[in-house]
């Protein structure tokens, strides 16, 4: 059974001029070094792209500039996930106008009480009635404090226009029931650098992380490990990645991936207020976590 | 001490039309009976008012069309949240400009983690330093999630053009802490209809409240009862406030708020989806509920 | 409506000798000062006084040391929740023989699924059939992470063996629904020093408050100010009394009401180990809160 | 690198005569069967055992009935956790006395604040010092309402008298953190079936599962899988034994595995109140999966 955008993606940041306006050359670069690994493809617009505290013009721009650089053919999906549906829908026509292979729809969360499954699964669906290109549901309830539930997973997986979700959360559980009870074909992307080994091993298809943008290499084949019955290599490969992994989710979020990717000679810069820089030990900690790794030179980071 | 702000008010919903475009009609015309009512003022595009749902066009002609109506001194507090800070402030300006008396800035939330008291003290300050009209917090954690501490609420309440507060929540510990330790003068709104006899008791300066806009008179009699020492008589119209105040809130939402108008013969509608219009039984129990607080004829009752 | 058990109690702690056995004259002492005091009656094995750590011999001794000290008329009432229903029921017949006017009985929790209203009510219900004396529901959840929903209470209410409840927690929406949908003359307690003030505002009959061991004059105080219609006193004196309530309750439990204790010249001691003594710094904390009521002189604190 | 107490174990229930007492006939039977099976233990006065609603005269019945079936070498384990630290240890003296291999004690939970990182190491470091037999911590965060953390973990791991940890949860973070940060040789088990598969690839060392009781066979099989890398089928074996694995833990709990062995003819019985019996269409669904499992003949299946 072939699963649609199966593979590992890294969601790319956004990074900001002095005069905070997206920074198209600081994305240019930072894509082409992603072309240049092994990764599957890109997520543009993601919770790691800052895509909450964008103006709609913003997201274009981002969206039009990573396509500009990704050939056909490796995946470019795009977050349009909204607090209406109609509004999830003409940001989704937009980005499949621009060029999306596929957009990723994070929950609506705003009115907890009301997003309950049957909402969800019509709100899911007029957006997949809806977008020119298929739907990734997207659930992130550490971010929107809501929860995807398999209920409403097992029946959108039918829709022919809805691909597969992407789950970021570290449940085991959930992430074994979506692949459970999933239509055949549906895909399921991890979305949790620090569970990636066991998600991987319940036979997620594929994951988005925002490691990958740091450790493309060891991403993949932490994932290759585990498709191939390599499950000590892979399990000692996670504890290798845990500390950076940690460091970029749940600690230090996207202020820390973006300080992250600045000592790794990508383009992270100031994350957009409220969020802030990481403060300066911080930054010491990260150096030493990507130096453990080997993505950093020991005299580099020395030089830092 | 005077407080400025202090009151009850009630946060205007949005009516929509059969396409779905904000109803101006509508909207003057909930306007209009409010202010033949004894509320201090109104709040337009709150939780109420399907803020989170709105496009920014949208939102301005809401603000327009109600400051098109509502005399000076009666204040019209303007919803300017955005989840991020330079949002907030090009809304804050925007509702200024467009005749706002303040606005209400509803804490950012997406990136939970990150939204620690001290970047909360920085959002706000940036905010209140550049809007043209005073600023009050506004914390609803029931819809974002995250939590504005008291220690926040201490430091801001020494900021010139910061206000006061509106908390949505039910936690009279939390109440109590904002009036403690807030600077004399800052106003502290209490926006739970559930709770509002007890939040009045610990001595909130008013509210801002969902059923004040089917039940202006008994909401301000409550809070009159509490001011006037007359606790028993307060107690005793809680308790018959209760179920309606229930239904509009925690319960039903928007949609049975937008429910209760229309029985009332203000102009409801069918919410934004993701939001959905309640089942018919719900109609019935929000009928009940109506009618055993007077606010509907039975006979009338019996006619719908 | 007269409501059996109204009134302010305190929890007695439980004084420990050096060999960790239980003191009894350390008992006898305290319990000589309280009845010295306006305190309606005292709780025996409560929270505060570690029942949960004790063994049935020890716990009959205290029953048994405090009953021989307090008169008839003041009542005395002591805690007899154990986890299976027939412990429960065996327990509270060793505390009416032992003199208890009413047993108080914490919920079971351990198997926290299957605590539900139905199998609270079923137990409650068999306690109170085979109890000698009335029963007294209590709910503390901070401590057993399971809650008496007002559902339940409705029904035990009917009970004419369950006189009433007393719950721990700072909810006012679970506290006024108590006592509305309970029968009338039920007695409900409130049982959490920081909301004491808006609990006595919402009606309650009494309170058992640790913080009545250290302040019994001025926790009678603030209840007779609501009950007299004196609400700006009663907030005036919550809002002072509230450090020393935080720091003996949710802050620093047993171990600071302990401590406090010692430093009024009362018994309080080593708690039993899991618990452990407060440090040093705590204690000057506390003497610096006592001191602000007036609890302590200042010289004498001085010379602490 | 060898683990002492590695395996697969069972907690054993305590079936009850009509009476309401220790049924010690129906446990010899359980236990019979359980020996001709291949587990490696048994755990004794588990969770699932109804340990926190038994008296301590039962509990020493219940332990002495088994050893006296148990053969050497075949380890049994006997729950000895209480809510202090000196009944722990008494408890664990009697059950060594009694002929336990080892205890799991069960974190203390009541004073919930009072739970931290330093007081679980005090604790258990004081009952290990005092234990004849070694000591395996034991996290039940489901009901317990506390967690023991792997900064805890990581310290008590280095106790020569403490072998090992029991973790009834789903964190695979947390169960991931244990193995990685405990000393060399501390064996960690897994205690929730639901989640076997994913904590057996993280690398547990054996488990303690209700499920076992039922499913010994499987269990030991699905374990042995991902031992030899057979990972697929581990997986798969995980998802068919799903359905009962949640009926026996957190949807029915005690009542819903005493039912499934009635089932199997092994002795479940009636638990003790406040738990109840499962209803009968209860025992329907149990039955169900059971049968789908092959654990049940079809033909008896429908007998029942």
């Amino acid at each position: 059974m072939s699963h649609q955008f199966a593979g590992i993606y890294t969601p790319i940041v956004t990074p900001f001029s002095a005069d905070g306006a997206v920074d198209q050359r600081a994305i240019v670069s930072n894509v082409d070094r992603y072309l240049a690994s092994p990764l599957t493809g890109l997520v543009v617009l993601g919770s790691n792209g800052e895509a909450a505290q964008l103006e709609d013009d913003e997201s274009d721009v981002v969206i039009g500039t990573v396509r500009a650089r990704v050939p056909n053919g490796r995946p470019m999906l795009v977050g349009t996930g909204r607090e209406s549906t109609r509004a999830t829908i003409a940001a989704s026509k937009r980005a499949a106008a621009l060029g999306a292979d596929a957009v990723m729809a994070r929950t609506p969360s705003f009115y907890k009480p009301q997003m309950t499954s049957e909402n969800f699964v019509r709100h899911y669906t007029e957006v997949a009635d809806a977008s020119p290109v298929p739907v990734l549901l997207y659930n992130v309830t550490m971010y929107t404090g809501v929860n995807l539930l398999p209920d409403a997973v097992e029946k959108l997986s039918e829709h022919p226009n809805i691909a597969g979700l992407k789950d970021s959360g570290n449940d085991m559980l959930q992430i074994g029931d979506y692949l459970a009870r999933s239509q055949p074909g549906f895909t399921v992307l991890a979305g949790a650098a620090p569970t990636l080994f066991t998600a991987a091993a319940l036979g997620v298809h594929g994951a988005v992380l925002a490691l990958a943008g740091l450790a493309p290499d060891l991403c993949v084949q932490l994932f290759e490990h585990v498709k191939a019955g390599r499950v000590d290599e892979a399990r000692a490969l996670q504890r290798r990645l845990m500390p950076i992994a940690r460091s970029i989710g749940p600690i230090y979020g996207v202020p820390g991936l973006k300080a992250a990717l600045d000592l790794l000679g990508l383009h992270g810069g100031v994350p957009r207020a409220p969020l802030r820089a990481v403060a300066p030990a911080v930054v010491d900690t990260l150096r030493g976590q990507l130096t453990a790794l080997g993505l950093l030179e020991r005299s580099h980071a020395a030089a830092n």
